[in-house]
C-alpha cells in the first residue's frame, strides 16, 4: 500500500517515518520544514532505537503527491478546515483516511463535508516532540489504536495495523466510539488542568483535591460516554487512568505545550464538541463545562 | 459607647478611624504598624475627604486595652483560631463583637468557641488597601451592612449603625443569613475566578464564556441559599450582580491581593465552609467546588 502523511510533526513524522523505515512507500507533505528535510532528511531520535530517512518523499503541495491508498493525518485540529482541500488529489475511489488526532467529532465532521470519504481514527498514545526542523524527539510510549468510523473494507484498516506492527510500532485494531471516548477519559481533564494551574500531571495527582477534581472530571466523561451509547466503559476506568497517570513519567500534555508556546489549543475538538455531544445525550458535564469556559478566556487573553 | 478595632488594616482601619475622627472613643489593636502609627498616628486618605489621627490610642497588647462595648474584628480570617485570646481582656458581659470580614459560618465557629459572646456580622463594600505602614488608602464605596447574629439586644446593632452614620459611613442593619449569603453570591465568583486566571473584575465579564460561568457560579449560591433557609433571593439577584460588577471599576478582589502579595488566601471561609453548607442542605455547587480544588492547588504550589 502506498501511504501519505498529512502534517509531518511530532506524531505524523514519527509513524510515518516508522513505517517508511521498515520498507512502506510513505509520502510525506510538509509544511514549514519542507526546505530543510528535502536537503537533510527526516530524523527519529527515538527512546526504542533512532534512524535518520535520508531521501523520503517530501512535498510541500498535495497537488504534486500521488494517489494513496492510505493518507494519515496529523494536522492540529485547528486546521481541520483545511482537510478537504489538502485531501483532494490524494485520493483514490478506496482511500482510507485516518485522523491521528485528539477529541471527539473530528470524523463526523469531515464525513459531512466529505460524504463518500472512507475514515478512520488513530488514537496515538506516545511522548514525542518536534524540536527542531526535521528532527521528531520521541521520549516514551508509541502505540497507536485504529477504529474504523466509515470504511467498508474493515481488512484495509486490519492491513493498515499490520503495517505499524511490521515497522515496530505496537498496533491495534479498536472499535471506534468506545476508543475515541475512552481516550478523552484522559484528555480532557488533564490537557486543560495543567494549561489553567500551569503545572504538570504528577503535581495535578500528588495535591488531593485536584487529584478527587480530576477523577470527577473522569466520572463526567465515562458518564457521557455511556449516555453516548459507549456501554464498554464503567467508572473502575477512572482508577485506572489515575494508577496508570500517577506511574507515568511526568508529563506534559500537547495542549500545554501548545499554549506555553503560543500556538492555538485544540478547544474545540478537545472540549466544545464533545460537551455538546454530551448534553445531547442529557447527560453534561459540569465540571469540564467550567474549564472549557476557562481556557476560552486564557485563549483570548 | 467605647469602641476597639482587632485587626487595623485596609478594612478594620478605616472604619475606626472614621468612627475615631467622628469624635467616638476608639482602641486600636496594631501589630506590625505599631510602632509606626503610635509616633506619627493614623492616615485615611479617602475618596470622601482624607483626614488624620494624631494620636489615635493604640496597642500592640490587647491585655492593655481597656473593655469595650463594642469590638470591631477585622482580621483576616485565616487568623481566627487567635480571636477568642484576643477578644478576652476587651469583654463586658454585653459587649457586642462584630466580625468585618468575608466568608460564611465565621459566626458560627467562633459561638461554639464563646457561648455567651454577643455577635453580629460586618458586610463592608470597600475599595481600600493599606499601602504604606500607618495608611490607608480608601478607593472607592465604602458602606457597611451589619446583621444581628446572637445579640439580645438588637438596639445595640442599631446603635453601631447610627454611630457609622454619624461618622459619615453609609450603614444599615440587614437580616444576618441573607446578608452573608447575598455578599457570598459575589465574593464566592470573583475573588476565586480572578486568582485562578490572574485577571480583573471586567476582564472576566468581557469575556462571553467567562461571564456566563460566573452567571452560573451565581446561581449555584443563590440556589443554596434558598436552600439554606434565605427565601429573600431569587435568580434576578445575579443579573444585578453582574450589571453592578460591570458598572463598577475595573477591581481586584482581596483574595487576588492576598494570592498576588504571597499571603495566605482566606479558603476556608469563602469556599470549603459555605460548600459544606450547602452540600448538607442537599444542594452542591460544582462549579465552586472546582473552584475551591484549584485554589486549594495554587495555594500548595
Amino acid at each position: 500500500m502506498v501511504y501519505a502523511v498529512i502534517g509531518t510533526g511530532a506524531v505524523g513524522g514519527y509513524y510515518g517515518a516508522k513505517l517508511a523505515h521498515s520498507g512502506q512507500e510513505v509520502h510525506f507533505l510538509l509544511h514549514s520544514d519542507y526546505e530543510y528535510v528535502h536537503r537533510h532528511g527526516l530524523q527519529v531520535r527515538s527512546c526504542d532505537g533512532s534512524f535518520h530517512l535520508l531521501q523520503p518523499h517530501v512535498y510541500n503541495d498535495p497537488a504534486l503527491m500521488p494517489q494513496c491508498d492510505v493518507v494519515l493525518v496529523a494536522l492540529k485540529s485547528v486546521n481541520n478546515g483545511l482537510i478537504p482541500s489538502l485531501l483532494a488529489p490524494l485520493l483514490k475511489p478506496d482511500t482510507l483516511v485516518v485522523l491521528i488526532q485528539n477529541g471527539l467529532g473530528l470524523e463526523a465532521d469531515l464525513q459531512q463535508q466529505m460524504p463518500s470519504l472512507h475514515l478512520a481514527a488513530g488514537l496515538a498514545f506516545i511522548c514525542s516532540a518536534k524540536t527542531e526542523p526535521g528532527i521528531v524527539n520521541h521520549q516514551c510510549y508509541g502505540y497507536i489504536n485504529i477504529g474504523n468510523y466509515s470504511c467498508h473494507e474493515q481488512e484495509r484498516v486490519e492491513q493498515v495495523v499490520s503495517d505499524f506492527r511490521a515497522a515496530g510500532v505496537d498496533a491495534h485494531s479498536v472499535e471506534y466510539h468506545e476508543a475515541r471516548w475512552k481516550k478523552a477519559v484522559w484528555n480532557m481533564p488533564f490537557n486543560g488542568m495543567t494549561v489553567v494551574l500551569n503545572t504538570r500531571t504528577d503535581l495535578l495527582l500528588s495535591n488531593p483535591y485536584t487529584k478527587q477534581l480530576i477523577y470527577e472530571q473522569m466520572l463526567e466523561v465515562i458518564r457521557a460516554a455511556r449516555a453516548c451509547g459507549v456501554e464498554n466503559i464503567d467508572e473502575t476506568f477512572a482508577d485506572k487512568m489515575i494508577y496508570n497517570t500517577e506511574n507515568m513519567t511526568p508529563y506534559s500534555p500537547s495542549m500545554k505545550l501548545d499554549y506555553d508556546f503560543g500556538r492555538p489549543m485544540e478547544i474545540d475538538y478537545l472540549y466544545t464538541r464533545p460537551l455538546r455531544m454530551a448534553r445531547a445525550a442529557n447527560c453534561p458535564m459540569p465540571y469540564l463545562e467550567m474549564l472549557e469556559a476557562e481556557l476560552r478566556f486564557l485563549e483570548a487573553n
